[in-house]
């Protein structure tokens, strides 16, 4: 069954840079609730968004300097964490320390460690080069989710519900029928479907300008335990450059709590690049809903497991199911290993 | 104290018969999410609403032919439950099946057999001939209740309810204190009052043009689960023909969950057959206020169940609740023999 | 940790008089519903909120001369909560009662014993002299909120979230760092601040007139489990009278639930007294507002307390919690007498 909790000791994406700015922000992650904000050279930090005083949330006060300032009796504390004032008191006992959270900003986007601190290297973050190339222009969004991250991490590793669940976008006739290769390494997957020859979707038509034949490819990759990469190319039956339309759609799936998610996505192309604010607001407005569609998925199911707690009805996988339960194996060996 | 479950070795009324097309219906029965829908020769079926391989709801999905096919990976099943398409793959297991219900059309009503298959036996579901008969007419509706099943069996059976919760319509003054016969068999419970010479209730005024006082006749006719009858009779005070207007009204009582209930309901008449709409819509409008506010009453009394679970104060009944309890007992008594 | 129940063995201020009219009035009180009414010579009775018959509040009824009739059978009750009257029997069977609680009213409230009544003692009602008094003037308010009643008692006796929960109304810079003194007996807990010179409020300059700078007094009382008198003094520095200006804002703390409290509250003061609306309804609109923020701390930690279960990081005392702390040490001995 799905695994309703998610590994601790790892990196996830918390927000998109603009997101954090010299208010207070809160967002909760793996059940933690945190307040993030700027300091005044511009590094944004991340504490557990609950005054070690009262359990008053810190994003509902103020920040001075580099500090923040609890709405309810004004204590104040830093960057990291230390109480450094207590308004009514002289003294401020060592021990006023509210947690602080790593954090680590790379391509514009703000990822946080909630594990082990001594396990936490930066180094593993996956990079997301399209996000500042010159060679590529796209949109974003966020969407929340009333289900568990996994159901949304086995939906983007799994192709082929592109045909049925988004049709009138970027599904199309057959494109099931074609066959996917798996490959996968410890902690990452790759999911590959290559149609040689298949209908042009309504979507592409209209981004691309392309034929009622097409070549498409897609590549699901996915780096545990919430990253994914959607390779994704077109090009016109029998054209020499077999990608000469590409997109990357990038997910990133964040646990809010066991049964909540956030979904940040990304979606860049290779063409158009100058000017054509027209064409990324269409793509940001069809691929909201494409991703709205994926949502609604989700919840869905997770509404029926929650109906049925352990005792579901039986269910059956089938072959294309292949990459999404290898996810899930990793997964669970991830929270094996973290005695979860 | 009231059950809070029902028997599942019982028909329950599923669904009037226009609720049922050619496009997926949903409606949770007994706990059990079921999507309904018409076969093209005009069937109609009733399948588990989950899909066996990812516990999507059927419901979402799309009517082919006699099938329905997934909205998620577009797996097809057939009516008796057996998948016969995956599109990304060309062999499906014979396991690959979603659990199917045995429902029978008659008089206009979809009734539904929940429980024990082999226990099934159409012959035992109640006809209701005013539906279909040239010498009644009427209208229908539909509530939805969040109280548990057995309050609204109690109240349908209890005559003496009339004279106070429903004032300034069916509701007239004194008439609790005319006595009431109870007579029940093994499955069965009819509670009758005869009211020689009674104040006519605003709404008989209405309909029927009746004087100020008027004999008037009222039997609850009840068959376990959930099937009432509710048989009126109206005359002047005096007159030859003792029940010169009559009304049928038709309570379904179907659990929805252990703490809702679908409530549905017909009023049929005897007089003014021919053309009046203009009656027809009157009356429905009235009785529908009628019944909510037995919801409302059900759904208040629910409430203070849950308020003090099984440290409830100690009640008191009265003599008018032979009939409900006597329900009561039957239904304990099945739920018993079902070892529930 | 704060309690979350409260002592069953105390008076509470169930309603302001006005509340109760001739018509029932619904009100949870100690997770009791209850129903209030006025009989005919003006005293208030407090019934459980349920029929003994169906559990059908008895809000929902009517009140007949003395007595309340359920609106669904139309059982009636007495004032002392004896059945009176079964509409379709003749005989009340003795046992018919529906338990009652003792109010009583005094200076316009309305207070509940929901406790042992042999221990119920009038004495013990707290004075609000100011309510009826010829040299006070004011107004009233209710706010709901959602957490429980003890974090608004440690809120209210806490002088230091003036500063920076309120500030641009009643909160002034530096307010937090006078000191304060605490005098506690068995019952009652009184927290002093005396600020001799200090920085004059926004409300206080438009309602008293009062330059920039000012002596200001308060002393928050409280008498246990759920009274609070805020006596508060301005006065120009240097002033012969001390406290020219006076207020008296009253708080009474009513549990409804384990997480649900009623905050009943009063703004009175010793100036202006006269024909001056505007006054009186500037200072009502400006309090409620400022409760309305005490009120969301409140709500907000409640939410954080409920988040952690017993699971709650720990959390540190400072010195000006001395009041606050003083009241949950009485509280928790109030309940342990209770075996609570």
């Amino acid at each position: 069954m799905y695994p309703q909790t998610m590994p601790r000791n790892s990196w996830y994406m918390a927000a998109f840079r603009d997101e954090i700015t010299r208010e207070p922000f809160a967002r909760t992650i793996q059940n933690i609730p945190l307040v993030f904000y700027r300091l005044q050279d511009g590094r944004a930090v991340a504490l557990l968004d609950q005054c070690i005083h009262r359990q008053m949330p810190l994003s509902l006060g103020y920040i001075e300097n580099d500090n923040i300032r609890c709405c309810y009796h004004g204590l104040v504390f830093g960057p990291n964490g230390q109480c450094v004032e207590i308004p009514s008191q002289e003294s401020v006992p060592a021990l006023a320390k509210v947690q602080t959270f790593q954090v680590v900003e790379q391509d514009g986007l703000l990822w946080i460690w909630i594990g082990d601190p001594e396990k936490a290297d930066p180094a593993n973050i996956p990079p997301c080069p399209w996000l500042n190339s010159p060679d590529w222009v796209g949109a974003t969004g966020i969407l929340h989710m009333n289900s568990r991250a996994q159901l949304l991490n086995e939906n983007l590793l799994d192709l082929s519900h592109v045909e049925f669940l988004h049709p009138g976008s970027i599904g199309a006739s057959k494109l099931s029928s074609f066959p996917i290769t798996v490959d996968a390494d410890e902690k990452s997957i790759r999911v590959t479907r290559i149609m040689d020859d298949i209908e042009c979707p309504a979507l592409f038509k209209k981004a691309m300008d392309l034929p009622d034949r097409i070549r498409r490819t897609q590549t699901a990759e996915w780096f545990a335990p919430g990253f994914h990469v959607t390779h994704i190319g077109a090009s016109p039956v029998g054209a020499d450059d077999e990608d000469q339309f590409r997109h990357k759609a990038l997910h990133w799936v964040t646990p809010e709590t066991d049964t909540s998610t956030h979904y940040f996505w990304a979606l860049y192309r290779n063409y158009r690049l100058e000017d054509d604010e027209g064409l990324t607001q269409m793509l940001r407005d069809a691929h909201h809903a494409v991703f709205c569609q994926d949502v609604d998925a989700c919840e869905a199911i997770e509404l029926a497991l929650q109906r049925y707690g352990q005792d579901s009805p039986p269910y059956v996988n089938i072959k294309v199911d292949n990459g999404s339960l290898k996810s899930r194996r990793q997964i669970e060996s991830m929270l094996r290993e973290e005695n979860i």
